[in-house]
């Protein structure tokens, strides 16, 4: 929860007298900040401030004599658990849209909004007939919320070359070599992720992604412009920077885009607040849409940062080893908050460990079945015999990210029957997955149904995405690459590192979902007629053979699974404590099985 | 060749003649007709008349002073060919598209087309800066062919309810509360398979496809006006047709689009020439743009034609085994277009076969890689021995459309692994589509991958799609769903029928493609989570398995092609004569094999 020294049934009252104020009838905040981050900053937390709802997604509408907050379904009990029901109405953002509501509600009144935290497609979801719109130069929640802890001002550090793999002056000529070609003189970089990549620098404003806040300007000739405190920059950081890159403070931003005037700026609309775009057309400049130029180049990992992952993956290999070694001495009984903890410490054993790369989901039997679940300290469930337990969790290495989720079986008896055979069909889907070769150019959703079909012939399925890609010591959630049903226009390319995490969720029984992180480069196949590619696994951690049906693999699928095992075992057991290697060998050891396998 | 007296090189000369008359510099022609189809009548094949190339796609662009035919890579050679160098340039459509030449050659000019051949998005594809498109009120190359030949003039028939499933009144009924919904007056039916399937009415007035020419309106009370002479309506078909539905003759058309001021008209920009807005606008109506509300009703066939479908494929079965057995008797020697002539004899010892569905493929090794060849007397292939042969065709029956492909090796000699390998990889991305389930929603392209994983997994692929739908007594190709690369937003639905024809092309030597066709429907499988589909193969035809390799089936596809041989043998054993039946009993027996399958 929000700290603030003022009741939370009393917020609403300030924001309303805050809206009269500024001659509006009501306001909208959505719960991103202004660099509509994944993860906010305590003094970005403004929607959980005014309603109490701390959910990851949403947004409220606060008018004179209405309100209401919006989110998902993940969050639809959170959400009624935290919101006071006398002041705010409660709906599901996509089912009944803030639209609809502010079309009923808000018939002829102006409804202001922070230009500053909202892109142009948001304001696009929120239009609606007879309600007019309107920026707001100064922002209402702000003005009530009178103990509004400051902006995060940590250090921003060197991201150096020896984990970047390639010089900010590289990159930032590289790129702006597109600008020119594209008849551009300069592009907004509103994603501090594009930031950090570019210019090769990290930070810890916010949890779980490593980055600074603060926006940027890359010009076609290749100089760029940072909006942080330059007093925030480590010692050695300017020299690192260089001289063509300016570090001016947020406040100059403003001044700064004026000074284009009579330039065309590239920025992009889904990740830029509307208010660069305004505040450039005021200065004259001609503002053309585009992709933020950061996106694809960052996706693809070059040779210094493939090695960083496996190095980082090696380190959570052995987290992971020990912490699944201890859980097989004792899981029943355990807490879910304390399996994360657990973990948590397992990866502190290793010195380069810095932080989770996101809440982890420490699910026992029926939480597994929400794949958004998060335990919460005295409202978590401690496990019982004989059920399933799923943890998916990440961490933060200086030279990498990860995301790993293994399901486990807690005994003491055998796992049923139908568990077996949905976690099996789980596993061919993400052995279909590993094992793909493909050409050049394929998209990710092509590959989707090879992580699904073996689900599929028994009718059953999971409802989200395969697999995302994932930064390098930055976002947990990178694109702009996926694997899902819903086509994107982006091929996966040699460097991109993806995740393969097919799923099984039985509501009110258990969830079930195996995520390894796979490394896409050119296929070893000799004879390929073009070019082809393939996956290189980087998760090495043992899949439960206590919930494997091994016949219900083919010859290959457990050919896979064997080697799989036998690497793990190579990479992991020489590096763990005598125990823990014993216990390896035993959950990695070769599985038969005596009849021809069905499928 | 299109038949004229006139001599092919003076034509250009004419047309150029009557474009000055008209105040024009030259003159766009695209291949299509009125109907924009995939097949012409000879009185519409303009562009072979004017430039002697009879390629199926593709279009010429003739000025004072230059002319270019364009085509795609199918017809390069073919178009190189036929067209007089002196005359005409030759360009690849896509890569040296008809906007970049005009652009170079026609700065300033106006250049005419016919808005009656022409649709929105073949103009803007024309659309080039500098150079004025103009639409013509008449059309300079009708103008120049004078002995060109009369509009097709067949009877116009009954598809009786009996076939068609739905009477045309329902038909109606069921769409104009769609198009009143929508809040419109009237929907104009430009494809002539919509107006074919929503009046229940077959004719010939093309080869191939059973369709009588004749534009469409349904209007939003359920009454429709079909625009053909009258008299060209079978005995009986007025009545049939009833008093909801007005025959006129076509040059009423233009005097009942007038009639529509005021009113508001769907029409789909895709399938309707341009002429049919600028008519409709002038006469004062409101145009939207909206799907041909025929297209997804007609791709869902009901259970009559489902039947009618197995009846097809039923006598296909029967003629493909008498072809396929008198060809394992004598194929080395044969020319590829005497095999057509045989298998279309087979085909007519059903009295109920009408006609191709399309020009079949007849292609012997080399000839066998270009996936669009077609044998031409005089220049077709002898088949050698130990040759790949690949014929892919198709028959018009009143109940249903097939198509259907086949490869064979031609002995003595076994056939080389390399081809047995591909043949199998490609036999198994058959079987993997056949065997899959999916849940309702699953749009076609998402299963695509699943033809050809075992390809890529050595490296190979195939450059077209795997499958599209197809009409009941109607077109060979037809929407909206497919099974490809490309996203499509239309789900599978139950009671479509798809094509599922992977392949591999090794260039110069063979190709390869195996070719069912499947009807879409709800899965057989007890205890789904939500409604799954799956498919029901209707093509019941030997696989040859002289080309495959048996150990790199695994079980599960082994049992598959075991128990899809059983099926062949009980539907067609029993109805052929007994050598054909022991010829099939023979290369329907159960494969076997003694080592574990590779995969």
């Amino acid at each position: 929860m929000t700290l603030s020294s003022i009741p939370l049934k009393e917020r609403p009252t300030l924001v309303r007298k805050a809206c009269e104020a500024l001659g509006v009838a009501g306001f909208i905040i959505p719960r991103g900040d202004e660099y509509l981050g994944e993860y906010v900053a305590p003094c970005s937390d403004r929607l959980a401030w005014l309603t109490g709802f701390t959910g990851s997604a949403g947004l409220a509408v606060i008018l004179q004599d209405a309100a209401a907050v919006f989110s998902d379904g993940r969050y639809t009990v959170q959400m009624e658990e935290q919101v006071p029901h006398d002041l705010w109405e409660r709906r599901h953002v996509s089912m009944e849209p803030a639209s609809d509501w502010l079309e009923k509600n808000a018939q002829g009144a102006r409804v202001g909004y922070d230009p500053k935290l909202v892109s142009r497609s948001m304001l696009a979801s929120w239009s609606a007939p007879g309600v007019e719109l309107v920026p707001l130069a100064s922002n209402p929640i702000d003005q009530a919320w009178l103990d509004r802890p400051a902006a995060p001002a940590n250090p921003v550090i060197n991201h150096g070359v020896e984990l970047a793999g390639e010089a900010s002056s590289s990159k930032r000529h590289r790129l702006a070599a597109g600008v020119r070609k594209a008849g551009q003189d300069a592009v907004v970089l509103a994603d501090c992720t594009s930031v950090a990549w570019l210019l090769n620098i990290r930070g810890s404003d916010v949890p779980l992604t490593p980055v600074a806040h603060g926006y940027g300007l890359l010009h076609a000739d290749g100089q760029a412009e940072l909006f942080v405190d330059p007093a925030r920059l480590e010692s050695g950081l300017a020299a690192a920077l260089g001289e063509e890159v300016t570090v001016q403070a947020p406040s100059a931003l403003e001044r700064r885009l004026a000074a284009l005037g009579g330039k065309v700026v590239r920025l992009d609309p889904v990740t830029t607040p509307v208010w660069f775009e305004t505040t450039l057309k005021a200065a004259g400049a001609s503002v053309v849409d585009g992709n933020d130029p950061c996106t694809l180049p960052k996706a693809v990992k070059n040779l210094t940062e493939q090695a960083g992952a496996r190095q980082a993956h090696q380190r959570d290999g052995i987290a992971m080893a020990r912490f699944l070694h201890s859980v097989s001495m004792s899981a029943a009984g355990q807490r879910e908050t304390d399996l994360v903890e657990r973990l948590g410490m397992f990866r502190q054993r290793s010195a380069d460990y810095r932080e989770q790369s996101f809440d982890a989901i420490s699910a026992s039997g029926p939480n597994g079945a929400y794949p958004h679940y998060r335990a919460e300290v005295g409202k978590d469930r401690v496990l019982p015999a004989n059920s399933v337990y799923l943890i998916d969790s990440g961490g933060q290495y200086p030279f990498g990210t990860t995301d790993i989720t293994r399901t486990l079986w807690v005994g003491p008896e055998s796992a049923p029957q139908d568990v077996k055979e949905a976690f099996t069909r789980v596993l061919k889907g993400n052995i279909a997955l590993s094992r793909v070769r493909f050409p050049s150019g394929t998209t990710g959703h092509r590959l989707d149904v090879l992580a699904r079909a073996a689900l599929w012939q028994v009718g059953l399925d999971y409802d989200h995405g395969t697999g995302h890609g994932i930064g390098s010591y930055l976002s947990v959630h990178e694109g702009p690459q996926n694997i899902s049903p819903a086509p994107r226009p982006t091929a996966l390319e040699a460097g991109m590192i993806v995740s393969n995490e097919p799923g099984y969720y039985e509501p009110g029984a258990y969830g079930i979902r195996i995520e390894n992180l796979m490394l896409v480069k050119p296929s070893s196949y000799q004879g390929a007629k073009g070019v082809f590619l393939e996956f290189e696994i980087l998760s090495y951690t043992p899949i439960d053979r206590e919930l494997i049906d091994v016949t219900l693999l083919d010859d290959a699928e457990l050919a896979w699974l064997n080697a799989y095992h036998a690497e793990v075992l190579t990479r992991v057991g020489p590096v763990v404590e005598s125990d823990v290697q014993e216990w390896l060998e035993k959950v990695c050891a070769p599985m038969m099985r005596e009849t021809p396998g069905i499928q």
